[in-house]
């Protein structure tokens, strides 16, 4: 096990009705004048936005509004937030929404009181010392950034997905309503629930020996979600179901089953070129991109992947080859996919062969590798996007 | 599953040498003057103390010191700190050992700046509401008290074990390097671990229905001691083993895996009496009362023991008789603690049937209950203390 500093400092408020309560959270907070960030319409049209802002008025805050939050979140909406949050010297940013609108809100939050761009954040040239303080009230159990430190905001021109991390970017205090969730189609469901497993994988696959107590923690959320995620599709007003998910997908991103461990996180970046350039969901693009990664980098670790199989996938120990329950527990996780109604192939939403040398190249790993688990080149990346096309 | 709140803000820093760098973290969360609070010699004798010391001189912080806390740490020592801390003007307290001397410095924490007497906040008469701030270094993975709001202390005048839980009780930061656990004998090492088991059954004996994320949670880290823990007892310089075993100890203790489900912790109060009755390790104790309130309680849910039974100690499921099942769980149980070394039977140190309504009587149920999984009177626990006789 590597040395690691966990810190998850986020307060979590779990349960029904509990978004009724944000403005007295905001206000014990400290808030004053509250950024509204939301995304769509539907957070309008189901009530939610309307209770959020009584609930704030109750409390004696004051606010004002972002919406228009899209799917990859966009640099240009969080230029807008940042400018807005000046201009109305906004002191606490609540997202209303999921992974998108929680992310854009970090990213405007340390945005706001830095003299540079914002973006020199998301591109390595500089790092958050400062930043607002953020809230969330989360209505998809997805992206987990409702307790983790990290962003991943989408540059308008060139099409860039990037990702940044920084404790300071964990929420002050998220609120976890499942009930919010029962409204969600199945194939956001499925999308959520295929982004909290990547969260996981992303961890499982390491190299570090000796972390156990991390292996098994990972195993028991990937459990629950092949649980519960079948039960959520079939009753989407199933409250407990919502409920297992919604904590799965917070326990699977804060980091606590990934410390002390090296992380890859190359399926994330592989994933995030198909969502740059084709705009699909990202939860789908990761449903494609998984199982052709496991099957790029079996060879590397038949043993963790034969693991995999059989204490999440059930299937049963081939000690003469385990290379088949590896192959096994792939080939499960791609039929479990499919039975949730994600695409597990490129082609399923418009993916061609001759996009890949762009796609590969466009990722920028130039002359280096991206991965841990298996480092990848550019012609790795390429080769993987092959397996998943079709 | 049920609303909740969960918030554990406690940063931990975890691995090799991490207690070199103690004074920075103390200064760095504002320390000035530190009282260092630890227990028997063998922090001393180990060098550690010597360590710490030299880590607050380098930061330029000053401190006194205070040891000499017995397991099962008595209300003397606290009403001793407090004295100490008032009469010095201490701003921080750092614990360093194990479960007994984080809590005895947590009692010490809420004690100082409360004007009655602290055992009011154990015997329920008051609540805290201000504390000074408390950090550990941890030497045993145990009590879970390193990133828990509680602490336990035991009255000397009438031999009283209480608890109290409050979340201005988590420390601030705890230090967990395994290397300080590698000198410790195999008893301690072992029931160490039970405790760390009772932690998560307490809480895996439950009626709230839905709670599979968290039961999934549970079994993980169980599945994990059993596991690690004969590694560590095999060859207790194996790192790996003791850094599985500490960061399993935290989690499991600082509720991540235990939010949204009513919790029993009706074991821990009968041990509690053990404890102070015999003066047995409270982990050692916890091995015996634990298999034999399993016994009492199981036909209240059979397929819960059952699932015990299959998804921890791997036994078949019988699914004409799952009562069998459920029994040959906790008979495996039983066999993993007779394994580490533990006793099984209050016989073992020198409990005696004439003791037992004693025993029931003092733990002070009255004409109520205790525990929720199933509700006990005292005539149920004196039951209990006959089933873990002999």
């Amino acid at each position: 096990m590597n040395n690691f500093i966990f810190q998850s400092p986020t307060k979590f408020i779990f349960g029904r009705d509990t978004e009724n309560t944000v403005g007295d959270s905001l206000a014990q907070s400290g808030a004053k004048q509250v950024l509204i960030h939301y995304g769509g319409g539907s957070a309008e049209a189901s009530g939610l936005l309307g209770r959020v802002r009584s609930s704030l008025l109750r409390a004696g805050l004051t606010f004002v509004e972002l919406g228009g939050v899209e799917a990859n979140p966009k640099d240009t909406k969080v230029y807008e937030g940042i400018e807005l949050c000046r201009r109305e010297k906004v002191d606490f940013i609540l997202a209303v929404g999921g992974g998108s609108v929680i992310d854009s809100a970090k990213a405007i939050a340390v945005g706001v009181p830095y003299e540079g761009d914002f973006w020199d954040f998301f591109s390595g040239r500089a790092r958050a010392v400062k930043t607002i303080p953020v809230a969330t009230i989360l209505t998809i159990a997805a992206a987990g950034s409702e307790g983790s430190e990290s962003a991943v905001i989408t540059k308008v021109d060139g099409s860039l997905k990037r990702g940044y991390s920084e404790e300071l970017m964990r929420p002050v205090f998220s609120i976890l309503n499942p009930q919010l969730t029962v409204t969600l189609p199945p194939f956001q469901t499925a999308a959520g629930a295929a982004d909290i497993m990547a969260h996981i994988f992303e961890r499982y696959f390491t190299n570090t020996p000796d972390v156990e107590v991390t292996d098994r923690l990972c195993e028991s959320l990937l459990l629950t979600l092949l649980h519960e995620v079948p039960r959520a599709l079939a009753d989407p007003g199933d409250y407990g179901a919502r409920a297992n998910i919604m904590w799965a997908g917070m326990v699977a991103h804060n980091n606590i089953v990934g410390v002390g461990r090296d992380q890859d996180w190359s399926s994330h970046a592989i994933e995030h070129e198909l969502s740059a350039f084709y705009g699909i969901t990202h939860g789908a693009g990761l449903a494609v991109i998984f199982p052709a990664w496991m099957k790029f980098t079996m060879s590397h670790d038949i043993m963790r992947f034969a693991r995999l199989a059989v204490n999440v996938f059930g299937c049963q120990m081939d000690f003469v080859a385990p290379e088949n329950t590896a192959a096994e527990g792939i080939a499960r996780l791609e039929a479990y996919f499919r039975d949730c109604g994600l695409p597990t192939r490129m082609v399923d939403f418009g993916g061609k062969a001759e996009d890949i040398p762009y796609l590969a190249e466009h990722l920028g790993a130039g002359d280096g590798t991206i991965g841990s688990f298996v480092p990848l080149r550019t012609s790795d990346i390429a080769k993987i996007y092959q397996i998943a096309l079709e």
